[in-house]
C-alpha cells in the first residue's frame, strides 16, 4: 500500500480514537464500572475502518475545516455501535467468543451482565454523539436516521438474525449476500452516506457513495471469510476458522477460495468505478476499497 | 380514579398502542422471527406509564392537533426504549424471569440470542421512530439529544449498572435513590421532556415539567418496591416479592412499609406542586400523578 496512505489511516485512526475519547464517559464518573468497561470495548486496538470511510467520504465531498467537528462526531459514532455490536456478539447466548482484537472479550474481562449493559449504554452513546454534530438540525436528523435504519432490524441487528438462523443451513449465493448486506454491509454504508452529509453533500454524491460502499461492504465480508481460512488468530487477533467449525456458510465454503478471491477483486472493480464522478477527492476512498481486498488481518 | 381520567388513559394506551403496532415491522418482512420477536415484546398488556406522560405533558403544554403526530412519534419512541430495557433485564445473565405481564418474557418465548437482539433492534428503532417526528428539525434533536442520554450510562442503562454492583449491598436512602433516579426516573423525565418538546414548549414550562417528572419518577418507584412487597404475581403480572428474594436493597427494605407510603404521599405532593404554573391544561398531569401513587399493579 502507498506509503502515504499508511500515514494517512493512521492520522484517521488516531483522530477518531481522539473523537472516542473524548465521548466517553470517564470511570471516574459513576457507575465507573460500566464506564471503565466501555472505554475497554471501544478504546485500544482496532481497525477502525468505518471512521476511515467517514473521512474519506467527507473528503471525496469537499468537507472543509468547518466540517472536521461533525466528520468526528460521525465518525464516533459509527465506531461506538460496531463496537456495542462486537460486545453483543461476542457474548455466550451469540458467538461465545474469548477473544476479540487480541484481548480478553468484554464479558470475560468483566461478566456477562455488564456487557450487555455496556453494548447497550455504547448504542445510545452513538446517538447522543451524533445528534451533537455540529451542523445544520436537518442533516443531523438525516444523520440519526441514517444511523438508526443501518444498526436496527433492517440493517446491523436484522443482519445477525438472519445469521443466527441460517447456522447449520445451506444458503445460496443471493442469501448470504443478502445477509452480509445487512449485518455488515449497512453499517458501513452507513458511514460513508454519513460522511457526505457532514460534509452536506448533493444527492448525486451521496447514489456515488452508496454505491462504493455497497460494494466495499460485501467485499469487505468476502475477505473476512477468506481470512478466517488462511490466517492464524494471532494475527487476526480473533479465533481463526471459527466460521468452518461453527458450520456458517461463508462466501468460501460457497464459491471455494479462488471463486471468493475472484469476487473481491469484481468488487474492487465496482467500487473504484462508482468514485468516477469525484475525480481526486475520492483517492482515498479508491486506496479504502484496494486496502478492504488485500488487507491480511 | 374519576371515570374520565380512566377513560383517558385507555385512549392514551389505545393511541399509544396504534402508534407502535405502525412503526413495528411486520413479521411477514425479513427477518421475520426478530419482528415477530419485537412485536411480542412491545404489543399487547403494558401499562403504556411513559407514553401517557406524553401526552399529558404535550396538553399541559398547550399541543394542538398539528403536534399530534409529533407526540404519537414520542410516545412510541419511549415505549419502545422502555420495553427494549425490560426485555434485557429479564435475561439469564440480568435478571433471569421468565414471567413479564402475565406471559413468558422473551428469551423464553423465543431464544436468547433473539432475546437481545430483539432489544438491540427495539433501541436503533425508538431513535428512527423519534428522527422522524413530524416538527422542525431543531426540536427533533433536542428529543434525540434527551433520549440518548436518558437511556445511556448517564440514565437507564447507567441506573442499571448501579443496581446490579448494589445486589447484597447496603445502600443508604440517598444512594437508593440515585440509583432510581437513573434505572427509572430517568425515561419519566424524558418522556416529559418530550412531550413538551413536541409541544415546543418555553423552558419554564420545560423545568416545570422536569421538577414534576422527577417526583413522578421516584414515586413510581417508590411504589413499585411497596407492591412486591404487597401485591401477588397474578394481579402484577411478574413475580411478586422478587427483589426480596434477590437481596436487593429497596425503599420498603430502607424505610418500612409505612415509611415507604409515606414517601409515595410526600412526592405526589412535590409532584401537585411542580404543576401550579400550568393550571387546568395540566389536569391530566396531576391525575396521572395520583394514579402512579394509589395503582395497584
Amino acid at each position: 500500500m502507498p506509503a502515504d496512505f499508511s500515514d494517512w489511516m493512521q492520522r484517521c485512526a488516531a483522530r477518531a480514537e481522539a473523537a472516542l475519547e473524548r465521548v466517553l464517559p470517564e470511570p471516574s464518573v459513576a457507575p465507573g464500572r460500566l464506564h471503565e468497561a466501555m472505554r475497554y470495548a471501544i478504546l485500544g486496538p482496532g481497525k477502525r475502518v468505518r471512521p476511515m470511510l467517514v473521512y474519506a467520504a467527507g473528503q471525496a465531498c469537499g468537507a472543509g475545516p468547518e466540517q472536521d467537528g461533525a466528520l468526528d462526531a460521525a465518525a464516533a459514532a459509527v465506531e461506538l455501535i460496531h463496537g456495542y455490536s462486537l460486545v453483543h456478539d461476542d457474548l455466550p447466548c451469540m458467538d461465545d467468543d474469548v477473544l476479540r482484537r487480541g484481548r480478553p472479550t468484554v464479558h470475560v474481562q468483566f461478566d456477562e451482565a455488564c456487557a450487555l449493559l455496556v453494548g447497550d449504554a455504547l448504542q445510545s452513546l452513538a446517538f447522543d454523539v451524533l445528534a451533537r454534530m455540529p451542523i445544520a438540525p436537518a442533516l443531523t436528523v438525516q444523520a440519526v436516521q441514517v444511523l438508526a435504519v443501518a444498526s436496527g432490524s433492517a440493517g446491523m441487528a436484522g443482519g445477525q438474525a438472519i445469521d443466527l438462523d441460517s447456522v447449520g443451513r445451506v444458503l445460496d449465493r443471493g442469501q448470504l449476500e443478502a445477509m452480509h448486506r445487512l449485518k455488515t454491509g449497512a453499517l458501513l454504508r452507513a458511514s460513508a452516506a454519513l460522511g457526505g452529509i457532514a460534509a452536506a453533500a448533493g444527492s448525486a454524491q451521496r447514489r456515488a457513495l452508496d454505491a462504493y460502499a455497497q460494494a466495499v461492504g460485501l467485499a469487505f465480508q468476502v475477505v473476512d471469510d477468506i481470512l478466517d481460512v488462511t490466517g492464524d488468530s494471532a494475527q487476526l487477533g480473533k479465533t481463526a476458522g471459527k466460521d468452518q467449525a461453527d458450520g456458517k456458510p461463508t462466501f468460501v465454503s460457497l464459491l471455494g477460495l479462488d471463486g471468493a478471491r475472484e469476487l473481491a477483486r469484481e468488487l474492487r472493480r465496482q467500487a473504484h468505478e462508482a468514485l468516477a464522478g469525484f475525480g481526486e477527492p475520492a483517492a482515498r476512498l479508491a486506496e479504502l476499497a484496494d486496502f478492504v481486498v488485500r488487507r491480511e488481518r
